[in-house]
């Protein structure tokens, strides 16, 4: 016989892609039912695409201005359709409300969740596929439509365990900063496509504020920027009074949203735009006042920049306000984990014909970490109790046992693993992190008996028990065979 | 200025995909998460691998013999590996089991859920993306690991809304069909590579027992078939004799399990690895009796051929036998909704070792139009109370109506549509299967009242009720503002 050699594919994941285990599962389904509960109270249906769309009809739809047009995963169909994952929920919402525009209600109310891909360089926390859960209504020209959105994502954030007090949602306008920008010069109602490439440094720089800094951006809004590497950044090009009025328009936030109003009435002054955009926002904050959504749950707030470039309308952020250590230990508070806006063009790619919307995305690892470390997760994570193996033929008891616990309700299952070394099934369930091993050896058989073994008492009194507590509660019990039922629950509620 | 001829992309799913809307996710959600909390009480843990798999790491383990090496969806990423989407859940299973073995228990149950891709041709109701629900128990050797999940099967049936007695989860084992291929000749102990076509078309023939019926299959398993087209196939050129041992073995179910392996015993003769599987098949009905799982929800049954050809030893498959009617009127069984078995190789060809696995799988959609078509669905269907717009300048009022509700529990939402036209808000209520319509128009905000329109009485009576029923609960009714929330509720309640 000759020698072959076996190739043996790689057991890895693909780079930038990963698995996730038992309560990374459960955590984030408990999460995202909480919050598609809250989504469909408000009258939202749930809507599941495919994961696949022609090239064609995903278009790009991603408020990051810079974003490269590659970036998704593609493949060219059969026949000859380029086909690609989508890489986000609103350019599948897009072409679902065009193709069924005759049949879907109007106002359409949708939410939808998750996984989306993207092929980018993945990097230290950053996936190639990740879950979005996102609500969005189409054909509601009204702001009552955004603000429903707002008081929803309140709600949702409410629903999953962030409470009142730790959380508030940002609400802004691009029709503001448009006004600001033509105050600024850098717009022309009656030309609209002057300027353009003006008004994308300015949003290119405001948007940077966070890391920049204020000196930094104001560069950038007027002559330009050398960054540290000694490479030149364009500016806008405005003059120092200009760039007052935009820098005014991202610290415009007052102690009340009336006081903010009037702030951003000063700055856009005549335009007609900037007046309607505060008129909005006047109004959101009106209806949402009028459900008890006040000020310690959502505030205007025109720093919040992040996606003003994409959006035509109001724009909100739900931002996390407790602090966390960060990786080199420093205090920081968590940071956004949910935006979106108004974007009333939509469906028009598709049909020609515009389309108002509204929408947002809760960024659900973003989140499901805070509620992590806050300590916060919803979904059971308990492990079960574990019915040892003393005696291979009577594996048929120690069935009944595990059945009889789960009829009760109970996590419960029996070591299927080769029962010859008892320490095995012991580490078995301790990697199983369960609560109880039940045995039964031919002693207990013969009386009609079974230990419980606490696990958790177990491991604590190894740990740091004292005597007292060991003898108050012992860490292992023998019960009758019909009691144990009983017994466990007993245990368990312990 | 020159006309620009602008391109519109098609909105429209890929060919072979589809979208789910509203109840047909919610249905599906609901029916998963009944299965999957099955699935935990029985000690298995959630897994979710990445859609996206090399294709190096998902080889090729369907169970269907015939299926060509292409179907899946893949391309070349840009470091040069080939990727593809999984096209099942038991391939990332067996990369994620050699990529773990360390860190995982052992055994590892583990259930997984989530949709699955194939590049194949698409059909009526044959699409390209669908749903799996699987359950595997790996590095368990014991045909308890076998018998438990044929238990699991049971239950997870029952509690998504299969009575006892319209199912049956009936199990088989290839190692009786080896000692059957053994007496009829196919199979030579001592040199298990000789006969491999031979057998390969006994496999095959009794797999086409349904299409194909008694005569076929026997042409199939002696020299060979001519079809309806004038094609002929080789047979597996068995004497009569021998045909009738392997004919045997499909029909040797008998009226209780002690009988059929009775039966199968005669079958296996002298063969020492049919009488193995045999006494498996009476150890799985042992156990499975010692919890009660009797024939009425368990039964022995060589009749199952599916996956024969694939799985190493016990085989299952969940059968619903009540009837519908097929697309021609004509009554027929349900059939098969899920169906899996022991596959002894699954990391074999990662790490070189065998190691013992068994699972299952439940085909969604299936179990989902079954369950639909015995109108048990899960899941709440209800659409929202749809609280109208009378006056637009009094939208803080109806969008607090609405937010009273919810914060009661209740599904409703604000018409968010153009409120000019009010027929067109009952239209979309209608669209929206409102149960109520809340209207507070100017006298009724003067009095403080609201009313409310119960429209699926309303629907009623247009089509039916006599004048008594509409005297008796009129669909429409005035309430003080403040009593809405009760009264909405009583109005549900009726």
């Amino acid at each position: 016989m000759s020698t072959v050699k076996i190739h043996r594919p790689r057991a890895e994941t693909p780079k930038g892609f990963r698995d996730y285990f038992g309560a990374e599962v459960t955590e984030r389904t408990a999460m995202l039912e909480a919050i598609t509960g809250v989504y469909h109270r408000y009258g939202f249906d749930p809507l599941e695409t495919s994961a696949v769309e022609t090239v064609e009809a995903l278009g790009k739809f991603l408020p990051d201005v810079d974003r490269p047009n590659e970036g998704v995963f593609g493949w060219q169909d059969e026949d000859a359709d380029w086909l690609a994952l989508r890489y986000d929920l609103t350019a599948p919402l897009a072409r679902v409300a065009a193709q069924y525009r005759n049949d879907l209600p109007s106002p359409y109310r949708r939410y939808a969740m998750g996984p989306v891909w993207r092929n980018e360089k993945p990097g230290p926390g950053r996936f190639r596929q990740f879950y979005q859960c996102d609500a969005d209504t189409v054909g509601a020209p009204s702001v009552a439509a955004d603000a429903e959105i707002c008081a929803m994502l309140a709600d949702a954030l409410e629903v999953v365990g962030i409470p009142r007090g730790d959380y508030v949602v940002k609400v802004n306008n691009r029709k503001v900063l448009n006004g600001v920008m033509e105050v600024a010069g850098v717009l022309d109602p009656s030309d609209p496509s002057r300027f353009e490439a003006e008004r994308g440094i300015v949003l290119r720089a405001i948007d940077k504020m966070d890391r920049l800094g204020d000196e930094g951006v104001r560069a950038l809004l007027g002559p330009g920027r050398k960054d540290d590497s000694g490479d030149f950044t364009k500016g806008a090009g405005l003059t120092q009074a200009q760039a007052d009025v935009v820098m005014g328009f991202t610290s415009a936030k007052r102690a009340t949203g009336a006081e903010t109003c009037a702030r951003l009435r000063d700055l856009v002054g005549a335009s007609v735009i900037g007046a309607e955009g505060v008129a909005e926002l006047e109004q959101i904050a009106a209806l949402l006042d009028a459900q008890g959504y006040g000020p310690d749950r959502i505030v205007l707030d025109p720093g919040v920049v992040r996606g003003l470039g994409y959006y035509t309308g109001p724009v909100y952020e739900a931002e996390l306000t407790f602090e966390i250590l960060d990786e080199k230990g420093r205090k920081r508070q968590f940071g956004a984990v949910a935006g979106g806006g108004r974007y009333d063009d939509l469906v028009k790619r598709f049909t020609g014909q515009s389309v108002p919307a509204t929408g947002v995305s809760i960024g659900v690892d973003r989140l499901l970490a805070a509620l992590r470390a806050k300590g916060r997760t919803l979904g059971d994570g308990a492990g079960p109790v574990v019915v040892t193996v003393m005696d291979r033929d009577r594996m048929a008891d120690y069935m009944a046992i595990a059945a009889e616990l789960r009829q009760a309700g109970l996590r419960a299952e029996v070591y299927l693993g080769n029962p010859k070394n008892f320490g095995n099934q012991l580490k078995y369930a301790d990697k199983r992190r369960s609560p109880i091993a039940i045995i039964q050896g031919g002693d207990e058989a013969a009386k009609g008996t079974v230990i419980l073994k606490d696990l958790i008492l177990g491991s604590q009194i190894a740990q740091s028990a004292t005597l007292e507590e060991w003898k108050d509660r012992p860490a292992q019990l023998e019960v009758a065979r019909a009691d144990v039922v009983a017994a466990v629950r007993k245990m368990l509620d312990q």
